[in-house]
C-alpha cells in the first residue's frame, strides 16, 4: 500500500535509525514523493548540520516543484545553524506538507506550520502522530520540562529478583537483552548509578554494540564521595564522568576526582535531593537520562516520581529466595492505593527474554 | 477456510469450554463431517456419561456412514464406564477418523487407532497435536507420573512485588485477573495454600465466577497444626478440607479439626516433604493441584523443583520497598546458573494486567 500512512512510516523510520546520532536535536525524517513516486529520502544525523527535509529536497533536486513532502515533525520557521526549513520546502516549490507532529516548543510550536500554509502550501497533520511523539519523547520531555528524561531500567527473574540472595547477578539475561541495554545507552545522553553498583561491580557504562555507538555521559550518584579511585570508569576515558555529592565533602577528596579528569558536582545540601541533581542536569542540556544503577537507586527515583519510562527486561527463570534482592528497593510505600499506576507500552522478545516497556499513566 | 486444521480447532473449543467440568476423565471434543457439512459435534461433559464421539455421532444418525470423525483424544478401546468409542465409530461406518493426539496411558496407547486401522477405517494422526497435549496437560502428566499437576500461581507488580512493606496485598491485580485466578480454581482438582496464607488472610479458596464453577478441594500445608479452628473454611462446608500435618500432632488437636469435618493426613515425618504429600494426594486422584500460597510455599516447591507450570499475574504498577515481599521466598539459590530455566508459553493481557504463563525449560 501506498499512501500518506506508508509514506510517513518510511519517514518515522528514518529518524528512528538515527536515534541516539542527533542528540541535543530531535530525530527527525522526510520524504519527497510526486504521483505515487519517491524523489527524495532524507534525515537529519548530526546536530549542526543539514535537516532531514533539506536532505530529502536535495535529492529529489527540480523534480520537487509540485511535489509532496513527509516530515515527522513540523518544519522549523527560524534561522539556526542552518536556514528555515520552512522557507526551503516553500522555495522549492512542494505544494503539499504531511506533518506528524508539531514543534513541542510552545514558544515555535505552529510557527513553521502557519508559514508554510501562508505560502500556499496545503499542510496535513498528525499522520502517525502517536508514533511521532514516542519518537522524540525524550527531546519532547526536555523541552517542556527543562530536565532530563529518565528512563529506569532492570533486569529480573520472572519471579522479579536482581540477582540470587548471595548477591550473584551474572547474567539474569541473555545476550540480545543485554544488547538491547547498550542501545539504550546509545540513545540516553548520560547513564546514571550509585556508588554501591560502582563499588559492587565497578563497571565500565560505556555502549558496546557490534557496530559501536555512542558513550553516554556516566554520572555517579555519589553522596559522601566513596567512589573508589581505582574505578575503571575514571581511568578508561570513554565518556565523561561525572560525581554528584551532598554539600558536606571536602575540597582535597573533591580533588582527587578532578586530578582523573572527572567532574565533581556538588549538590546545596549535605544529602542529595533528586530534583536538585536533575534541575543541574538539564542546566548542562542532558535531556535523557538512563537509570541503570542498583535497588536503592530505583527506589529513589519511584519514591520521588522522578520517572517518564521503565524498562523491564524479564529472564524466564525462577531464583527464588525471601531474601533476593529485587529492582526496586528503599523504603517503599505502605499503601497499596499508592502504588505508581504505569501504562503498559509494549510486551516485546528480547531473545528468550521479555522486554516489558511502560511509563507513569499520568505524567508527573 | 474447512479443512483438518479447521474442523480440529472446532473439535477442541468444545473440548476447552469443558474444562473443569470433567475430572478425573480427559476434556474432549468430537466432530462428524461429511462433505464439507457438519453433522453432529460433541463433547465429554462429565465423567460416567456420554463420551464425546458418541454425542457427536448421536447427532449426525445415520449420516454418519461414510462420514469423517474429528476427535481430540484417541478414542478409547476398551470397556469402562461406557462401551469403546472404537468399536461405536466403527460400528457406525465412519471412513476417516483424525486424532489430535493419542492416549497417555501407556498401557492402552495405540490401541484404538489399531482398532480402528484394523475395521479398515483410515486414520490420520497429530493434527493440531500440541493444543491437544497442552488442553489435557494436566491429566496426562497425572497419567504418567500419578502424581497431581501443579500450577504455581502469583501476583506481582512489575517490580516483582506481592504486597507493601506493610503486608497490604489487596488487590494488587484488577478483577479480570481475579476472575481468571478463579477460572483456574475452577479447572484444578485441589488448590493448596500455607497455613500463614490461612491465618493471615483466612480465604475461602472457593470458585466465584458469575456463572459459578466447581470448587476444589482446599489443602492446607500444615506442618504443625496451627490452621485456627475458626478459619472460614473449616466452617463454610462449600468443598472438603485436608489438612497436610507432620507425624508429631497429637490426636486430640487432630480430632478438633476433624469434628469440623476437615481431614487430616499426617505424613510419615515430622516436617512434610512435598514429594510424601504429592504422593498420597496422588492415590487419592488428585489429578491437578492450583499453589496459590504465600511466597515461603511457593518457594517450597521451586526448590523442590515439584511444579509442572508458573501463571504470573503482573499489575501495571511499581510498588518499591527494599523489605517488600516477593512471589518465591524461601532460602532461595546461591547460584544463577541454579535458576529454574523456563519456557514461556504465552503473554496475555488480562484486563490492564499481565498474565504470563510458562512451564520448566526440562521436565523435572
Amino acid at each position: 500500500m501506498i499512501n500518506d500512512q506508508s509514506y510517513m512510516k518510511l519517514a518515522l523510520d528514518l529518524a528512528e535509525n538515527t536515534e541516539g546520532q542527533t542528540s541535543p536535536n530531535p530525530v527527525v525524517g522526510a520524504v519527497v514523493v510526486k504521483e505515487g513516486r519517491i524523489l527524495g529520502m532524507g534525515a537529519h544525523l548530526k546536530a549542526g548540520t543539514e535537516h532531514a527535509e533539506v536532505h530529502a529536497l536535495a535529492m529529489a533536486g527540480d523534480e520537487a516543484a509540485g511535489a509532496d513532502i513527509y516530515v515527522t515533525l513540523e518544519p522549523c520557521s527560524h534561522y539556526g545553524k542552518t536556514p528555515p526549513c520552512a522557507d526551503t520546502i516553500i522555495n522549492k516549490g512542494i505544494k503539499r506538507a504531511v506533518i506528524a507532529t508539531s514543534d513541542p516548543n510552545p514558544q515555535v510550536a505552529g510557527k513553521g506550520i502557519q508559514k508554510l500554509k501562508e505560502a500556499g502550501v496545503e499542510v496535513v497533520l498528525e499522520v502517525e502522530k502517536e508514533r511521532a511523539d514516542w519518537l522524540n519523547r525524550k527531546f519532547f520531555h526536555f523541552m517542556k520540562a527543562k530536565t532530563p528524561y529518565v528512563t529506569l531500567k532492570s533486569a529480573t527473574s520472572l519471579d522479579g529478583k536482581t540477582a540470587t540472595v548471595t548477591g550473584e547477578s551474572q547474567w539474569i539475561t541473555e545476550k540480545e537483552a543485554r544488547e538491547d541495554v547498550h542501545y539504550s545507552r546509545h540513545t540516553h545522553d548520560a547513564i546514571l548509578a550509585g556508588v554501591e553498583t560502582v563499588k559492587k561491580d565497578n563497571p565500565s557504562l560505556t555502549t558496546r554494540l557490534p557496530s559501536g555507538g555512542a558513550h553516554p555521559i556516566r554520572v555517579i550518584l555519589d553522596t559522601n564521595l566513596r567512589t573508589p579511585l581505582q574505578a575503571k570508569m575514571l581511568h578508561d576515558g570513554l565518556a565523561p564522568v561525572w560525581i554528584i555529592c551532598g554539600s558536606d565533602n571536602d575540597e582535597q577528596k573533591v580533588k582527587q576526582y578532578k586530578s582523573l579528569g572527572a567532574e565533581v558536582i556538588k549538590m546545596s545540601h549535605s544529602s542529595i535531593s533528586l530534583q536538585e541533581m536533575l534541575n543541574v542536569l538539564g542546566e548542562r542540556n542532558i535531556q535523557s537520562l538512563y537509570v541503570e544503577g542498583g535497588a536503592t537507586v530505583a527506589g529513589s527515583f519511584v519514591k520521588e516520581r522522578a520517572f517518564q519510562e521503565v524498562i523491564m527486561y524479564m529472564a524466564p527463570k525462577l531464583i527464588g529466595g525471601k531474601d533476593a534482592p529485587t529492582a526496586v528497593g528503599g523504603t517503599g510505600i505502605a499503601n497499596i492505593n499508592e502504588a505508581i499506576a504505569l501504562d503498559i507500552i509494549s510486551v516485546e522478545k528480547a531473545g528468550d527474554d521479555l522486554k516489558i516497556t511502560a511509563r507513569p499513566k499520568e505524567a508527573f
